[in-house]
Order: C-alpha cells, then structure tokens, then sequence
C-alpha cells in the first residue's frame, strides 16, 4: 500500500519553508501541499485569539487539497493553536514544539536549555511546559525576539547590527549557563552562524523543523502512510497574498527552486 | 453651525496615533474614531492588491461610527489606495502623502528631497510622483528601511544597532547631498534623534503626521465640518486583534494615555 496523498504543512508565511526543506531531506518522495498565509504575516505579535482564528482556516486551506497529514511548521500556531488544528483535521497533526522539546531533553547534559521564539510564543510557554513534561529536572530559560525576523526577511543573517542585537537578546540566556538552544521560530536556523558566534560555538542548537521531520515519518510509519513512490515528488505552495515576493525570498528558505506558486483564494477580494 | 460628527481615522495598526497625536494637537476640540487594523498589520510588506482590499474593509469600519471625514494615517494605505477609499467614503478623505510631498517641496532649497518609507510605500513611487507634480525641478531619492517599523515596536529608539541600521538605510540618501528627508511612514517620527544623528543635525525632517494636520484643518474649514465646541473630545479607538497590546504600546505613539480602546467587529470569528 502506498499513500500518494501529499503532507499537508503550514505557517504564517515563508518560515515554514524551512520545516519542508528539512521534510524532503527526510522523506524525499513524499508530496507536500504548503499554505503561507502570506497577506497576514506575521502571527508571533498576534494574540492567541486571533491566531486560533487563523490557524483554524489555515487547516480548511490544506483539507481542501485532500491532505493525508498536516504539519504546523509555524511555532506560534504549535504554541496556541495546536488542539484547534486537531481538532478541526480528520487526519494526523504534528506541531512543532513537541519533537523540539524531546530533541532538546535529549540533548542537553547540564539539563539547563534555552528558548527563543517570537513573543507570542514565548508568552504561551508551550516549550517549557513541554519541556517540564518530559523531564521535570530541565530547567528552561526563554526569551522572545522580535527583531530576529524581520532581520531574516531583510537578508541580514551576517551583518553587524543582527550580531550586536543578538547579544543583546542571547546575553541572559549565557548567564544562565545554558548547554542548548531551541531555535522556536522558523526563521532562526538562518541565524545558526550569528547565534553560534555568540555562544562561541558552546551551545547545541536545537533546529525544530529537523526534530519535526523525523516525528513526521515516525506517524507516517505508524499510520501506514508513507508513498512508496520512488518518483521525484510534487511541491506545491499556495499563499494568501501574492505569490511574487514568496516566490523571490522562499529559494532562501527552502534551500532550493521553488515550483509552482498559487494564490489561496477566500483571504482577500 | 458646529459638527460634533467624529474625524474618522485608520492605519494598519498603531502608527498612525502619531497622526492622532498632531491632530489632537492642531485640533483640540474635534472627536476622533481610530481604527488601527492590528489583526493584520502591518502593510508596508504586503502587495497592493492585498493593502487596497484591506483599506476597503478598514474604510467600511469608520463609516459605520458616521465620520465627518477620513484621515488615512497609514503612508502605505495612502500610497497604493487613496482611490479605494476616496471611491468608498461619501465624506473628504486626506492621505498623508500630498501633505508630506508639498511641506517637503517647500522646506527644500537645495530641491533634493530624501524618502525614506515601507517596501510598499517605496515601491509605489508615491511621494515621488507627487513633488514631482508639485515641482518638477525637484529631485527625490528614495529608500525603503524595512526594520526601522520593528525597532520601533520593540522600543529600540535609541539603541547603539538602531543607530547603525540607520546609518546604512540612510547613507545612499547622505550622498546625494539631500537637505529635507519625507519620514513616510507614521513609525518614524519615533526614530527622529537617531536619524538626526545620522545626518548631524543638517537635515529637515518632515514629518507626514504634522502636515496632513494642517490639510485636516483645511478641509474642515472648506467643507464647514469644524466642532466648534470647546469641550474636551472624545477619543475612541478600535482595533481588529484584541486590544490589550495597543492600549499598553500606544501612549508611546500617542504621546498620553489612550482612552477607550474596543475591538471591531467583523475581522476575526
């Protein structure tokens, strides 16, 4: 038996990108229908009401394509949304947050970790509650930073001002004697070298879109999912706002050439 | 004959309280019905398309508070969409564009004025057209400074890497020897001491939110809408996401405590 029915994956815009690269290394012959939803970017200074608002249509968008599984490739929606996204899907979710947290458990020796995310995500607590769940001896140690992303989306991941500001936000999370980082935005593995200069290379970083990608396969094996298909498999995007600047930035993301780019329709006139 | 009707209001989220502040300033005694479109700020990275169905719903939202007349306070909104919403209102509406061109046109000896503005903003060649309509002798260089509206949000006003972001944005227009800067976009007048660093102090800056001020007044005049009460108005706002946030980061914008502050109905479940 073969599922040819593509992974569905989400996120608030082109971050999730990041989480598919990881996918397709993962599981290269899987198909994947992504939805950017591109005309409301960003969520992570959103409320948690109006992200569950969102995240529930983001869900109708993929359920539309037929999808066999969706995967919250966006921290925050994993963060306040992810019983909403369950709930509303007839099939498998997989967020973000769990697979980061077990793989930063598993990582750390000294059992002291860090988190850095967008406010919204770090408000809700969701990788420390985690965290705690799986190892109540990990003490966590979070803060949100905002400027991480529109420095991302500026192209500036080498440039001075993104190191001196990345001091600025990483400087108590080093006080604290940390021994790994969750990377809890989809945007920041693009500030791995940053990040590690800062930490001079002492911190393990934890990139959540690589742990979510091995939970992925592990609930396609167990749901008797997986397409057993040897063929070069199907990308497709669609977004809510235009797909032109998607489809400019989205190569840095993804790592690749993006295929074909729709607009969703139902978000705007 | 006195009009009591509120002067109507909106941009993308927060910004445009600066434009509420020299209004207030300029016209103590008129009323005012903000609506900051916080679900889905900001604009400024988003398509056109995208910006002029938002300024249609965002237009919708004044005209059911019975506004005497429209104020776009978002430079964005006002470069891509003046017509959108002209087309809509059956009341004036002022954009922060023609204001801001025509104090800069006569603030420029030199006859070379800077831009500096949203990707959107920039893009759209808004501020351009218009000096150049106004005085084709004069010349414009533009530039879009896509991490000035995250600074600010995040507070960073005087902060050492605001002030090297800054000095790169602002470089190209230094060397071209410009004497007046159009800050086109409402964020920016928060970022005055560091951008009067850059330049020392040589520039004039002008501020969009102060010369639409002067054109609200006008207007008011001409169409003979003026309160002339001399009570102390009424300030409402109302925003799209919950309004928590916009109460707690708006008396920065505003410059005083904001009073009631209500979501809109209509934009999320």
């Amino acid at each position: 038996m073969s599922d040819t029915r593509p992974i569905g994956v989400f996120d608030s815009g082109i971050g999730g990108l990041t989480v598919v690269r990881a996918l397709t290394i993962r599981l290269p012959h899987e198909n994947i229908a992504y939805f950017g939803d591109t005309a409301r970017v960003p969520y992570g200074s959103k409320s948690p009401q109006v992200v569950r608002d969102y995240a529930a249509q983001d869900t109708d968008v993929l359920l539309k394509h037929d999808v066999k599984m969706i995967v919250i490739a966006c921290n925050t929606v994993s963060a306040v949304a992810l019983d909403v996204v369950q709930k509303r899907a007839r099939v498998p979710v997989v967020g973000v947050i769990i697979p980061g947290a077990e793989t930063a458990v598993r990582a750390s020796k000294k059992k002291r970790v860090g988190v850095i995310g967008t406010a919204s995500t770090i408000a809700s607590n969701a990788y420390a509650n985690a965290i705690r769940q799986l190892d109540s001896a990990v003490q966590t140690f979070s803060r949100a930073c905002p400027l991480f992303v529109p420095l991302v989306e500026e192209g500036w991941t080498e440039h001075a001002a993104t190191g001196i500001i990345a001091k600025e936000y990483l400087f108590p999370l080093m006080q604290e004697k940390i021994d790994t980082l969750v990377l809890g935005c989809t945007h920041y593995p693009l500030l791995k070298n940053v990040i590690n200069s800062v930490f001079h290379n002492s911190v393990m970083l934890v990139d959540s879109g690589e742990a979510t990608a091995a939970a992925v396969a592990r609930v396609l094996e167990e749901h008797k999912l997986r397409n057993k298909s040897t063929l070069k498999p199907n990308i497709q995007c669609w977004v809510s706002d235009v797909p032109q600047k998607f489809t400019e930035v989205g190569e840095r993301f993804f790592g690749q050439k993006l295929g074909r780019v729709q607009r969703a329709a139902g978000f705007t006139a």
